[in-house]
């Protein structure tokens, strides 16, 4: 994996895609599977909607930190498969042959076969919403990953793929956010 | 338009698409882009980031309520467009020859060429984040709209659409919300 400017964050987040969650409380890590996710300001925080029904939500509250994983195409069946079950009962990353790395500086692992992860501190939550608060801290991304389109959730059961490209940068100069 | 049932707002939300956002004050109609949204509950709430340096954000807050539309291809440089200018300065539905219909529950207008249209009262807004709560109230789908791919912006300028499609819907059986 390599890393990339931080700034880059926004750009695996605001296209909306299925996200793979890490945490690691003391004793193991786990990981959870969310589509309900926003970019919220330019200063890479991000936001989950969860709460306490989800196991890894203790760990993600009480240890402040998690990886949000960005998963492509070859990994869409084990995304589910991973929302299918829970941490509480199951050893996801034994069970699906999950393969992790250290993140650098986070104790949740980055999740290999991901397109990219992006390692988060946890710096406030919205309990009456259950929004959890990320900063983005560093973004890896896995040069491995041949198929990087983005996944997105419809909610129905189905998925999509990114498909067609647009480019409407010289429409949008004045306001694209520096770096990007 | 034509209406569809409350609980389908998910599968517009979920996926992460570019939204345009129309607000009615007491003298007319405004539009802006929002990319930065979320589902945040299976009872029709959404969230929008957003805050006052968005012109539009008076009256969405003055009249707890808005028009999420969200539009396909077709109308992806008008897209772009609205998010370029300001309803400060411009009529926005003049400047590019927008087409409205009246909505049934909230005195903001649907947008005409988008996919659908969710009508939204705002339920909430969390200003240390600028997020915007809103309770969809009813669903419109445009069946004069022919290509429904929905649009994922990047946040660099760039912009997807919707390509290949999954369905996991055996596997999700058990988790899929109801009406879905």
């Amino acid at each position: 994996m390599k890393l990339l400017p931080v700034e880059t964050a926004l750009t695996f987040i605001e296209p909306g895609p299925l996200t793979l969650v890490t945490t690691f409380d003391a004793k193991k890590p786990n990981v959870m599977t969310i589509s309900w996710t926003a970019a919220i300001d330019f200063n890479q925080h991000i936001l989950l909607a969860t709460g306490p029904w989800n196991y890894s939500f203790n760990a993600l509250i009480k240890t402040k930190e998690c990886v949000v994983c960005i998963p492509g195409p070859a990994m869409l069946k084990t995304a589910v498969k991973i929302g299918m079950l829970s941490g509480q009962t199951t050893d996801k990353f034994q069970k699906l042959h999950l393969k992790t790395y250290p993140a650098q500086q986070v104790k949740a692992p980055l999740l290999g076969g991901c397109i990219a992860c992006l390692e988060c501190r946890v710096t406030d939550y919205i309990a009456s919403y259950g929004l959890v608060i990320l900063q983005v801290l560093c973004v890896w991304k896995n040069e491995r990953c041949r198929d990087t389109r983005l996944l997105h959730a419809v909610g129905d059961g189905t998925f999509t793929a990114d498909g067609e490209k647009f480019c409407l940068r010289p429409l949008m100069k004045a306001k694209l956010p520096p770096g990007l």
